[in-house]
């Protein structure tokens, strides 16, 4: 993905701005972040991605950005608020990467879509910030719809000129095989593996030989759900191009039981 | 319905897309196909409708569209993805009905809208997709944006000649009554039954002499849910013109207990 | 926050409505109010606050708009509508509330933000209506859709010469201590008194001594979450500046057990 879109970042008459947050929307805050974006860009368009990333859960919200921020426009800002540490150690900032901004607390939600890109990191500065228990809106709002407005990163924090985002663990290579872990249990319960078409192919083999869950071994890989028959087992790359577990017909974490933090997955490659 | 808007379809010059699905927003796939609806249709606005469509629950689906498609402007373009046989044999549809576009597979989830519409089905030529799992993005997407840019669908798929779409069967005329079921239980929980005014007007008969469910015979019909008292189930015609049996303050399903597949519903007519 | 914006409405090329409902959105309810909107003032732009406020919640509806409403721009409008008593006496009502539009029932989901503000009541006329079950889509987005267009409203409904909102009760000022309730239960599962900065800034005294809740004493007031140690409870100016009560990485609401409508908050002023 990192090659596909190397041209410099123009910013489009109407910007994009997606929003992606572990705030719900009862209670109006993220109404309130919307509101203080268009006060100051009022140009641009606030796509919602959602607001029920679990309270807290950064693992979560990176795959959940991985999924959508390269499918946007050249020059759309990604705002993106999951922050357990908010008013502790963790810089508030953007990160350019690609032909993409994106705006949020430096904890590890960006990590698994700038590892994708050329990118670097500005450290906001929170000068002018009178309440300090909500950074959403008091200070990753305002830089999104600045982004947005055209201003250049660099004149709104601290360039990290030794600072690169941590990349999460996603797999390990082994003698004759991959270990790997769920990132993920999607919407449709199948499982999401650590192990992305990019990865397997740098390895330069044939295919997948097998794939092995707890008890579970499952033979080859399938291009569809329905390629295999209601209640059985598969394994194809997702349209994340992810190496996915999936269930036709059914819910591939539930019939495994799966514990998404201890669970090992072996990919064995022939 | 169907007679009201019989104009020419007219593109906006910032044309909308509607977005349905049983996605859910947490793992980003409605952000993704945002994301390549504007790159393809940078000046479209995309309102969501709803992500929480029970899995794979096409007749739900099929009243919610019901229930908004011909409130929006003519040339409203709507996608909308509930989709069990991802990949299997249905078809990947457009459908031109009355004013309106409609985007997505051709599993019943646009019939009742397109029951009230004269319209006209494609076939959308899958030609250029290269990722399988994900329709809603690679194929459904592109399909919407393109309509919404103004392409007309016939450059998009092949036009049935002979195919109209399964009117999913609401209600049967019996000797001196009507029998239904309820097509759906709404958000306040009452109980939409599949009898649509214009079908009862159609009759040339006087009026609703009472509803009958399972042990609860009910009276005549009202305007307003005030109307009765507090804890009394009601009758009326709803918002969309379905006839609903309602309860004042309270939820009429839960009270009546009702199993949505198996319940009959018998409307006695004068 | 009255005085902080007084300059007349000027209505922008492209005017903003936000949209807040307990229909939630499975039935396409909100997706036909916003169809209703798009088909009246085509180029207003709509924006999601919440569907999920809990059904005829109206205490929850005030709290949420008052947490969003001023940070818009000047002349956006907000169609908020909870409303138990549809079809009732309450009154369709918009209201001018310093530089904002408020349309919806006129049954206390307005009264927070409306005494914060120089308002004036208007009661629509809901002279052409045809369907009388669903007010959201039938009076009070063409309401909303009307004044996003310019129209003032005195043109949409008759002026209250006599009337003002009604403002909830809050918190009462005792002998040396000020009496509260929770307000609400946020996302973070944070308990929102009553009791608000510049209420406490009118008495003109230096500080917050305690807060009391249940059995658990809570002294000084802090401005992190994280200046406290994991699972202790502390006060903060929250980021609307009401006085809130909070669990530095966890949930205040469950360690305390809070009944929000019966137990008081003592709060000791210095």
């Amino acid at each position: 993905m990192a090659g596909e879109k190397t041209g410099k970042i123009e910013i489009k008459e109407k910007p994009i701005i997606t929003f992606l947050s572990d705030f719900g929307t009862q209670d109006g805050y993220t109404g309130s972040v919307k509101g203080v974006i268009k006060s100051i860009a009022p140009n641009c368009e606030i796509l919602d991605i959602t607001h029920d990333i679990k309270a807290f859960d950064i693992q979560s919200a990176a795959w959940t950005i991985l999924n959508y921020y390269s499918s946007f426009p050249a020059g759309t800002v990604h705002l993106a608020v999951v922050d357990p540490g908010v008013g502790s150690r963790r810089h508030p900032v953007i990160i350019k990467a690609g032909d993409y901004f994106f705006a949020g607390p430096d904890n590890g939600i960006f990590s698994l879509a700038a590892a994708r890109e050329d990118h670097t990191v500005y450290n906001i500065h929170p000068a002018s910030v009178e309440h300090f228990t909500f950074h959403g809106r008091d200070i990753f709002a305002p830089a999104a719809a600045k982004l947005a407005l055209g201003i250049h990163p660099s004149e709104l924090g601290e360039k990290q000129e030794n600072r690169q985002h941590k990349v999460l663990p996603l797999f390990q290579i082994k003698d004759n095989y991959i270990e790997t872990k769920a990132i993920a249990v999607d919407h449709f319960v199948n499982i999401v593996t650590g192990f992305h078409k990019d990865d397997f192919e740098a390895l330069g083999k044939k295919g997948i030989k097998s794939v092995n869950i707890k008890n579970y071994p499952i033979l080859g890989i399938n291009k569809y759900y329905a390629e295999r028959n209601p209640g059985e087992l598969l394994v194809l790359w997702n349209s994340m191009n992810f190496l996915e577990i999936a269930l036709n017909c059914g819910n591939a974490a539930d019939k495994i039981g799966i514990n998404k933090e201890q669970d090992k997955i072996i990919i064995k490659i022939e």
